[in-house]
């Protein structure tokens, strides 16, 4: 089962990592990081590299699509080269799925139209702009369409999607091997929660990242 | 205030990559992925490099250590050089802290002998072998010293060590800024709940991973 998971310049790490250390450990899956040029990905605050072996034209028909988010989509979002290339992959996927702002990609790509969708909180009105309903939950799934909300949500797709692509034995597996057991310090990860401080905090951050 | 993150070969992503997330998102935060020999470095099933920057003579004095693990953890137990670089930046470092068999390489350097310490399920009777008192917990204070059990509980350590270093409202909001607000489909991230084929199953991957 070979997966495909796209980089970019400027992309969130744990977007595409959270899924790749679940999906990879699915018995038959062969991970495939792919770019529109192979190489060392650098992520949206310039510090870490991800590398991509692969070119887009290298994998044409993976199982499972895997787009990350990350500012940088916003450049790829008139990337004709690569939403063609996410279109020809959706005609022939099991399963295409996305995690945080990945999902404005799909949406360009015009695979969201009429399906209810996610992505971060921060960005989820715009799901409108691509036909798409918009929804805060934190792992929509419609048919083989599965989207996540924001970064760390990718981990729960993932499980999510292991669950379906290869069974529930398997993917409670890998939840342990990954020790997901969560216990986050705060009960703020989403803004229906958050105090009204905590999210004006957190938007002022964003702000402070993309300026940087 | 530097963060240094390790890398080697063989190292699990997800690992370096959820503290990572975490922890650049503080506003003074210098994130300096480093290495023995600076470039790409494999992850334990060789199919994604992260990139190194920075050599370890390049890094001598960051602010915060954090050490991830992985199988190639086992190579550098007896790594003279890597373990001298370690206790040298503990000597400084105001947080020194480990996710999975991170904790090892801590311990092999004489970090942990006589504190509580944690690691990944599968590995922590080890932590006895370098003096420390391994504690199934997901996150072990004591001191300035830091560990985290498996994988994705680097994330949960490093929300839990924004806290301490920047502030809870700064930790609160970068929760949300990773939308941190985890739904595990299933409720097998701890051997202590997970039923036992379940355990199996997961042994079972982890041998087949190494074998690999």
């Amino acid at each position: 089962m070979q997966v495909a998971i796209l980089l970019f310049d400027g992309l969130t790490a744990l977007d595409a990592v959270g899924p790749y250390e679940v999906l990879w450990r699915m018995q038959d899956a062969e991970i495939a990081f792919v770019a529109a040029e192979p190489g060392p990905k650098w992520t949206d605050n310039r510090a870490l590299a991800l590398v991509a072996e692969r070119s887009l034209s290298d994998v044409q028909q993976p199982d499972i699509l895997v787009v990350p988010g990350g500012f940088g989509t916003r450049a790829l979002l008139a990337d004709e080269a690569l939403l063609d290339w996410i279109r020809r992959v959706h005609a022939t996927s099991v399963w295409t799925t996305s995690v945080c702002t990945g999902s404005l990609l799909l949406g360009a790509a015009g695979v969201l139209q009429g399906l209810d969708a996610t992505t971060h909180w921060l960005s989820l009105d715009r799901l409108a702009e691509f036909g798409a309903r918009p929804v805060q939950e934190r792992v929509v799934r419609q048919g083989k369409v599965i989207t996540a909300a924001g970064v760390s949500a990718g981990i729960d797709m993932a499980l999510t999607l292991a669950a379906l692509a290869a069974g529930d034995d398997v993917a409670r597996a890998i939840q342990l091997n990954i020790e997901y057991d969560p216990h986050p310090p705060f009960d703020t990860g989403s803004p229906r929660r958050a105090p009204p401080e905590v999210i004006e905090r957190a938007r002022a951050g964003s702000r402070a990242a993309q300026a940087r």
